[in-house]
């Protein structure tokens, strides 16, 4: 029983965490419940129940299965549920018409054959990647009415006015459900992506920015690179970055997330700061750029953890440079990302990349001025890679920069 | 119309190409609609018509929305569809006689109730990132039948027949759904996982001795390196690798694919080499390696496009060791992935694994031995840095190997 106890402890501590972690869950999940309820009124009020019979249960179905997180992607499932409702009603009554010209025998086969191609053709777009990002749903409710329709009409008469009933409730569903998910606390997808990137970009920064901290502890290349484990100040230091430090690595696989809200996006109207047809693709191409940054963190970031320690003289060589580098490229992202909350143009980005480049420059000479003496190119090879990334780092942030300009 | 037909001609060929790229693409659409054609027999069928009647249609539904590309995701769909149908069956009969005990009054208020209680917890639990991977289908069932009880129950006297009508059509239209996809032409989740960490290894494989080719053409460190854009054989060749070198971009970004086959791996069961449990797990170990081995490829990758040219001489002492490295680390890669798709202990690659170490060492010496004359630092950097991100190739490589052999 103490066993039992303790999960039903976990359980409770995780529903607690889920909740803080996003309360928009929390939301979301009494506003499925707020529509379902005012769907099953539809039922409850006898007046509208006997206009609309078994059917109303229709309208339950689609709100359960049209009812999404954030506005968008509620919008193009209901979207998709009525164009497709539709479009497949309309070929069904077609389809039974021209059945109806083959007699008796000839029209379960006709049928078969037509619910067979369709459903077959219909499948096959499903795959290609347009259709699969925006009309997915569409299309399988297609596939679905259809079949429906060419089959049960076949013993059922009064297929005109179910289709009357079946349409109204489907639409008492979704515009509930797109009702209450855009007045009711709503989530907008476009929001969430604007934010996503913003973030993503801040956390990059903080990565570069983290790095310069620790590393001006000690007098040298930072102690997570010398490993300078008798330091306190140092490790305590670093404790403190991990987390700084390791938010990065979200960052390498947003990928889908980014996609799959840039879709959602484009069914949302005009909401808050964004226009009706904001450019969302714009998004897309920032969040690749981020994303290519974020791999040369990643091999930077391997680097460290590599133990050949290089010689005082060459860390002296290429301190400053690395160590402004890594920082002015930190307050450029920082100012893109700030920029990009508010949704500003970037002011200071550029003076700070112009100052990153300076600092690329400054190690090209440090580098070129500096006699290698007697200390052995091993020691420094390790130290040479990590500034040779951060140039490649101020690269990739400058592209960003641009493109976040645009 | 000639830019009509244009466009027919274009979506012709993407279609063709579609099909060609996935043949069982084409399979799976006549298997949609194969199995969508059998259940419409229902209908045709008047014997069973009149057994079933209207409910006839859920097994329609079923088979629409439960068929899927692969035998794992259509099982689990369909399990979770039947369990979840079963237990909310269930509890709307349950909702039902509790809600009757407090009079016609009473009733329709606590069936609201409970319908806003239990769609806002069931909705909740879908945030639960295993309930979401495994059971989030069954979870939206659950919901759906269970407030379609308990708000139609109010109304129809004959819940129990129906409730029996409806969990047989969905059996049938669930059976038919698993037996065509599991005995035509199956899909193998598992199979899938298995060729695309396969695959994901020999792509990189394939960038790290493509690199090797284009480098043997002129003595030095490979042409792309150099940008001997003089040298037509070594253009020339570096062309047909392009696609080679880039294959291991599509690495990058296979996270998600990867999960979600892993999950729907599990549901299956035994199928050809593979066991009932198969440790699917592990996959996804060694598909986290293999990607964190991809990222520093490109960044590798990155540095190939620097300007910078490397001094001869410095060149020299690391040509060696460095080829080395990257086609040790290639054949490793290689011999990994043919004996996971032979599904036999990897034999030669730990020799190649040692082989690329001693690289590593060798590498190390040849620095420590060689004098830097006065060629000057920023020269070697760029070069040092491909030498010491190959380093951690190897590492990474090794790490692979290990995780492929448990």
């Amino acid at each position: 029983p103490g066993k039992a106890k303790d999960k039903i402890f976990d359980v409770g501590k995780s529903v607690k965490k889920l909740g803080k972690d996003d309360p928009r869950r929390v939301i979301h999940s009494l506003k499925v419940g707020l529509a379902l309820t005012l769907v099953s009124l539809l039922y409850f009020w006898r007046p509208l129940y006997d206009g609309f019979g078994m059917s109303g249960m229709w309208a339950v179905l689609t709100v359960v299965v049209v009812f999404e997180f954030s506005v968008g992607a509620t919008l193009g499932k209901g979207l998709n549920r009525g164009f497709a409702t539709l479009l497949a009603g309309a070929l069904g009554v077609g389809a039974l018409h021209l059945s109806s010209l083959f007699g008796k025998e000839g029209e379960p086969v006709v049928l078969g054959i037509l619910v067979f191609l369709l459903a077959a053709a219909a499948t096959f777009t499903r795959f290609f990647p347009k259709i699969k990002a925006r009309y997915d749903y569409g299309v399988l409710i297609f596939i679905l009415t259809f079949s429906m329709i060419s089959v049960s009409g076949y013993r059922v008469e009064e297929l005109l006015e179910m289709a009357h009933q079946r349409l109204s409730t489907i639409l008492i569903g979704g515009t509930t459900c797109i009702f209450v998910s855009m007045f009711v606390c709503p989530v907008w997808a476009g929001q969430d992506l604007h934010n996503l990137i913003a973030s993503n970009i801040e956390k990059l920064a903080n990565y570069l920015e983290g790095l310069l901290r620790t590393r001006k502890l000690i007098a040298g290349f930072g102690c997570e690179y010398f490993q300078a484990s008798e330091d306190k100040d140092c490790i305590e230091a670093l404790k403190n970055d991990k987390s700084f430090l390791n938010g990065y690595k979200s960052v390498l696989n947003t990928k889908g997330t980014e996609e799959s809200l840039a879709n959602f996006a484009k069914w949302e109207p005009g909401h808050g700061r964004f226009l009706f047809r904001h450019p969302w693709k714009q998004y897309l191409k920032i969040g690749v750029l981020v994303r290519q940054c974020a791999y040369q963190i990643e091999a930077l970031n391997s680097h460290f953890t590599s133990d050949i320690q290089a010689p005082v003289e060459f860390i002296r060589v290429i301190e400053e440079s690395c160590t402004k580098m890594s920082s002015e490229s930190g307050k450029v992202l920082k100012s893109l990302a700030s920029s990009i909350k508010a949704m500003k143009h970037p002011e200071s980005a550029n003076e700070h990349v112009e100052n990153s480049k300076a600092a690329v420059k400054d190690l090209k000479t440090a580098l070129e001025a500096a006699g290698m003496g007697d200390s052995d190119l091993l020691a420094i090879i390790s130290a040479a890679t990590v500034a040779s990334i951060l140039v490649e780092i101020v690269d990739c942030v400058e592209k960003i920069s641009e493109a976040v300009h645009e």
